[in-house]
């Protein structure tokens, strides 16, 4: 009943993955009430429209059958679906109902069930042959494993610069990639979705082990491997994935490639996101090194309004366990994040924009940008007045309020903060550097949610964002409209530093 | 292809509502590229066999066979699919491509496309018989509107006990619900997701406008009307809508009741919401009073284990803007949740637990509850030490804590906050005397995220949560594990406290 499923039953249909066989576990109940109440389908027909070849065994406790029905399957030219009729409870006093769902066996119950079920010995005891083939099993396998390292071994001596490469990502040398990048002429002025396609473009040539795809939105997400062709029916040598407009099922595949040792991203309008959500969590609760490639990040998508304009997703995001989650403003950052992505042991999420962002770099060491959150343009005198935290689209808007709030006499931080969870996994004396614990005067800018920088601001800063939906209008006008402007960063920081005024803080150099 | 359409026209089906037609545009185009590449579905077979009555137009542009379809349609004695085939981007340069889905024409191609198309006044003018039709729908709308207004005199005449009624729903009477409600002895000790299935089985026989239903956990989360009965295939004279395993379809078929003057509710387990975020998000956006009932509210689920423990959920939603976030803590914030979220003009969550929560009651005015957030025991002494900030099963916590606290000296305050945008929505002066501004010394306590709680906690208070994703094991071993219990909120307190201490803040009384 799940459309996570059935999206998933399509996608498969589609590529006539003839290798999935599917067993479908028919029996009529679900926890609140028979199917009859809730699934009046055609199942077979309407699987038979998604592509499937669809068999039917009827008695569920007929293994032999189950054998039968996989091995007919094996041989088709389609997935297979195996629609095997069972009985819930069978055989208990819960048989057939919906009550088999939840409802625990007492004692009494449970041993008059194993007596009709002919199990004499409780609590539980296995036959001895289901022990053997354990044993069985475990033997195969290890012998599996002997002849995996013998091939590795044989593959070591035949393709030296192969075995190399693939070593090298074993060891986790992604960052020789990101040395590459940052040792090259930065990329100006360019929205970070643009940015982020040609970062992840260079990536996926130097590792195979890349692909993904996304939801119908290569052309705007410019999450696209150039010259990696499409996973068809005809061809799954190929490294882009045409999820069709099939979002949550997309994560989910997303994961399941994870879980087979590739480097997967997925990719999608920021607020699409929402369709995806629990295939999201699922990569954060299993830690699996999965990139969503979000873009279309805040308001600024402009005339498509607030159905396409996240407001609560970055705070949504960071609330969320194990998941690191980037929005970088800059060439240096946008690098940073994919691969920071592919050695990350977790999944990452990616917020690039739509729109082109004036380019800044840092003042400091550009190697900063590696600690998730570092000083983007310092303060130009020792007593410092206020600290300004922004990310992405909102760093050049900093920038330039510090420039002004200079010549209005306040002497000025930014610090840029692509990864909160990257900068908060730092030691404390770096983070005490950039943002000093007792320091009040602290001006958080992010065109969303203010709900993750009150942790920064305290109650004496301020945190500009927007709290409300956004609108169908111009970028610039909406910018305008929610406060995300030089201007207003000048006017809330001076108020800040006005009302803390007691307690300027002197940095120590 | 969304998974949320699936779970819909198969929800439809199961219904077998006739009265649906279904307009399917099939141009063969998506965004990125030809169907052919993301859709091969036999989609007549795979709509018959979720019991759709298929007809198919094989000329979009030819008006007529839509009108013959749709009538056709209106006979059926099924839901009806009218699969209409059509020429995206007709007769322009892009026909038939996917570039015609975002690609704005240029003046030229445009005058071109008039040209063929023989519109032959640029930029654009309707005709005279469309400027016709619409006057004529208009005022045939105003008749509507005339008739509408005389009925309801004559029904006022007619049944006026039935009209009073009527208008007290629509002057937002519901309060004399909750207050009879709360003049009713307080049932103690049970779980929130007891308590609100109760108070909403007292509501829904007050107002006939409450329907809704759970996507196939009613027995779990309480959210069933008891002498509502079920819609049915041969019975829509229901309250409770069995919408199966489909959570996404049940939250935007439920927005669509709210459309049409219902006080519906959804309900699931809260982890689950995860599924559904896309149409909350749409309840919020387009403020329609649905009220989700979202149970099993933390990582007390216990043996379910993460995938059924919400931890930034809370933070999420309390992130979406126009939507009420209650955790109700004891009957009284219960009945007021419910209340409010009947007199809501947009969506209102209660978060509601699996287990027993002890019963704990204001110290002060019962009344407090409305405020979203209030003093429920207050410190002994003038002198204050603390503020702990809590909700729902955590509320009970903190007041053990206090107590604790008292015998080691320290006077503390405890402030439950079942909604924070409620508090939010108060007077300052009112916000003040609860939680003053400059009081730094505050400990929030809340079983999930800590994010939305720096706000309150700033930079020298403590926020006491779980950031970490949940474990499968008994309820008290998992508080026990994540610090959510009486003795690390009396440990955390003090040290706020001593870190604080040049800043003992007295009240004024």
């Amino acid at each position: 009943m799940e459309g996570v499923c059935l999206e998933a039953l399509n996608f498969a249909g589609n590529l006539n993955l003839n290798k999935l066989i599917v067993l479908y576990d028919s029996n009529n109940i679900s926890l609140d009430s028979g199917t009859d109440k809730t699934f009046n389908c055609d199942v077979k027909k309407m699987m038979e429209g998604m592509g499937f070849e669809v068999i039917t065994v009827n008695d569920g406790n007929d293994i032999n059958a189950i054998d039968s029905a996989i091995e007919k399957a094996e041989q088709s030219s389609k997935p297979s679906f195996i629609i095997i009729k069972t009985i819930i409870g069978f055989a208990s006093e819960h048989q057939n109902s919906n009550k088999a769902h939840g409802l625990v066996l007492n004692a009494e119950q449970l041993e008059k069930l194993k007596k009709d079920l002919e199990i004499n010995n409780l609590p539980f005891e296995y036959e001895r042959d289901v022990q053997n083939h354990l044993q069985e099993v475990k033997n195969r396998f290890k012998l599996v494993e002997k002849e995996f390292d013998l091939r590795i071994k044989n593959y070591q001596k035949k393709y030296k610069s192969e075995y190399k490469e693939l070593i090298s990502f074993y060891n986790e040398e992604f960052f020789d990639a990101y040395n590459y990048l940052l040792s090259l002429e930065p990329v100006q002025g360019k929205a970070t979705r643009e940015v982020g396609g040609m970062v992840l473009n260079y990536l996926a040539s130097k590792y195979p082990q890349i692909v993904g795809g996304t939801a119908d939105l290569s052309s705007s997400t410019k999450a696209y491997i150039k010259d990696g062709s499409n996973v068809e029916k005809a061809n799954f040598n190929a490294k882009n994935i045409l999820y069709g407009v099939r979002e949550f099922s997309m994560a989910a595949i997303t994961n399941g490639l994870a879980l087979y040792d590739f480097m997967p991203f997925a990719s999608t309008f920021m607020v699409f996101s929402d369709y995806m959500k629990g295939a999201i969590r699922l990569s954060a609760l299993m830690k699996l090194p999965v990139t969503y490639i979000l873009t279309h990040d805040s308001v600024a998508v402009g005339e498509d309004g607030p159905t396409h304009e996240p407001i609560e997703h970055l705070a949504g995001f960071r609330s969320m366990p194990n998941l690191a989650v980037f929005r970088p403003c800059n060439y240096e950052e946008t690098c940073f994040a994919y691969s920071y992505s592919l050695i990350n042991k977790a999944p990452s999420l990616l917020a690039l924009t739509r729109q082109n962002i004036p380019y800044v770099s840092s003042t400091e060491s550009i190697k900063d940008v590696e600690k998730g959150g570092y000083i983007i343009s310092k303060e130009i005198k020792k007593e410092l007045h206020a600290i300004i935290i922004a990310t992405g689209s909102e760093v050049p808007l900093a920038i330039d309020a510090q420039k002004s709030l200079l010549e209005k006499g306040y002497n000025v931080r930014v610090v840029s903060m692509p990864c909160v969870e990257v900068f908060e996994s730092q030691t404390n004396k770096y983070k005490e550097k950039v943002i000093p614990k007792s320091f009040e005067s602290i001006v958080t800018v992010e065109a969303g949610s203010t709900q993750p920088w009150y942790k920064y601001a305290g109650k004496r800063g301020c945190c500009i964002g927007i709290d409300t939906f956004g609108e169908s209008a111009p970028q610039d006008y909406l910018f305008e409209k929610y406060g995300i402007t030089t201007a207003n960063i000048v006017k809330k920081t001076i108020e800040v530093i006005k009302n803390n005024k007691s307690k300027t803080y002197s940095l120590l150099s």
